[in-house]
């Protein structure tokens, strides 16, 4: 039995969910891939916990954040005084899962500065967290190349789907064409909340209530969060060094209530659609930008909880790849698919 | 550059396709993984030709094929005596390509013996081959384990589609409750021939005369490629150990012209859908029937060229994959995928 001792910092929706999924998964996991994995530390905003030896309990830090508390007060071994930083320069752990909240907008803190520093103290990277990817993919990838560790970052699009791992390791060989997604969903929910009549505050809340949208939902609904998803797409699948300033953006609320509601009539979906397309000179247009996919379209045909991706290929012809995704387990997930990656290789 | 000498045996569709694919991906092979595919070898059901050197001209072996020719007649290096199991037993090669025509009633060969063959002598096999996965699966797994090579098997479910690659792979960790597969594409061709007011013998010559549909047609419409398919699924991706007697199986043919139009003014589509499904005892029950796709569907909306499979699992949601496949040419290139797969890992 191999132990993998791993520190978690953000204790959101995707951390909380992760730490009900380790107990859950811990017997199946032994037997499969003789892998035990302990929760050396976690920390959210407000402070960490660090168990030096035995780890944590899993299922007490997600009740400790269901009743809005801080890990901070776990009994014994709370740290009120580390901040995650802390926690991450300290621990004897071999992976962190950086899982705090992204607002490109505030910058890619507090989980760059985390991830680099497991980095260079050698530990395993995996997170679903696109800011620190999206504004330096490639200072990262070098740091985790220098140190001979892996960064791994599955969930940072389209929830559960893994489109990334797909895109890099079963298209190869291929010349990709073109990629068009529809990684985000609250942007959807919203969309066919307003071509079934809601206002925008209907639907906004409607999409609220449902856990996806937050905020004043500029993130989602003006395509940012679409945005950054191409841009690790590019990146990562591509090859292609894009960032946020290349791609052209155009949001749903450029489309008012009755073209959605005339679109719905006639059998299309609107969807927030990423698009890369594959220029004679060998460079790729990004785009993000409102779309009435029709039934006919790989995309156009999922409901308001789907995501998707469908890679153009000159040799593996279209390939499409469709998640249904009604909580933020699948997502929480892909962390688990990660950490599997790394230590349990197929 | 890493040289990787290739024998491949078996050039019908497949092996011509990827004959072609060699010459026109050799600069990115070689940019991008720094490996260079070479033809040590290949052998038709005439013969065989073999370069100990620098190897054979697979753009010549292609040329050689659609002229209806044989291998054997390649100029200088052709070998008229050999036979495929010959070539296996004697190049010097580290991969077998076996893509020899499968037809499960006439048995697994030849390609067994020349897979077997190839794992003795301590060759990596991939094969786009079903029969030899669906009849020896744990026999070939051991072989090459004692042997230390891979085995590797893409192409065998639903042509390009990376079914088996996001099976094993992505959905690790979780517990799969069903599989629903829509893995034979002439069956979905003649039902919506039939659909649209073709006859049998209509609907069957135009899948004949799009290359999809062979021999007297049981094998796809009766549901055996199906099948096949389902068990390679069943022991790949669930490690259930299921062999072509534990699928029940009706075939398209057990529905009528009417029915099918019936089910397309209603706006469905019949596909032999191939299903896995988790008992409460941890078995799975599989089956292959013809079944009515309602639009709603994530396979009921794939076009005469769609092939499809779907994941219901536990923590990862639904996950979807569909393939439109107009042509052989993305079975073919799953050859190019597992052979990258061992020799350029990501």
């Amino acid at each position: 039995m191999r132990e993998v001792r791993l520190v978690l910092v953000g204790l959101g929706n995707l951390g909380q969910r992760f730490c009900e999924l380790l107990p859950q998964k811990a017997a199946l996991l032994a037997d499969r891939y003789a892998l035990r994995l302990v929760v050396a530390g976690a920390a959210d905003s407000r402070g960490a916990a660090y168990a030096p030896d035995d780890g944590l309990d899993p299922a007490l830090i997600a009740l400790i954040k269901r009743r809005k508390g801080t890990v901070a007060s776990y009994p014994r071994l709370g740290r009120p005084g580390w901040r995650a930083h802390d926690l991450v320069g300290r621990a004897d752990a071999q992976v962190l899962l950086e899982a705090s909240p992204v607002n490109l907008s505030a910058g890619a803190e507090p989980g760059i500065t985390c991830i680099r520093t497991a980095l260079r103290r050698g530990m395993h990277v995996v997170t679903p967290n696109k800011g620190p990817i999206v504004t330096a993919f490639d200072e990262l990838h070098e740091l985790a190349q220098m140190s001979g560790v892996r960064l791994r970052f599955d969930g940072t699009v389209a929830g559960g789907l893994p489109a990334l791992s797909v895109g890099t390791r079963d298209l190869r060989g291929a010349m990709i064409e073109r990629i068009e997604a529809v990684p985000n969903l609250s942007s959807g929910l919203v969309a066919d909340g307003l071509a079934s009549g809601e206002t925008w505050d209907e639907a906004m809340a409607a999409a609220r209530a449902a856990g996806t949208l937050e905020g004043d939902g500029a993130w989602d609904l003006d395509g940012w969060d679409a945005a950054a998803k191409l841009v690790i797409i590019a990146n990562a699948v591509l090859e292609y060094p894009a960032s946020m300033g290349d791609v052209s953006r155009r949001g749903l609320r450029s489309v008012d209530g009755a073209e959605l509601r005339s679109a719905a009539d006639a059998g299309c979906a609107y969807r927030l659609l990423a698009t890369a397309v594959r220029q004679a000179d060998g460079t790729y247009t990004l785009a993000v930008s409102p779309v009435a996919l029709p039934q006919s379209h790989l995309l156009g045909r999922m409901g308001p909880y789907g995501m998707g991706v469908v890679y153009h290929t000159d040799i593996y012809g279209a390939i499409a790849l469709t998640i249904e995704e009604r909580d933020p387990t699948p997502s929480a997930a892909t962390m688990l698919r990660d950490v599997l990656g790394i230590f349990a290789p197929s």
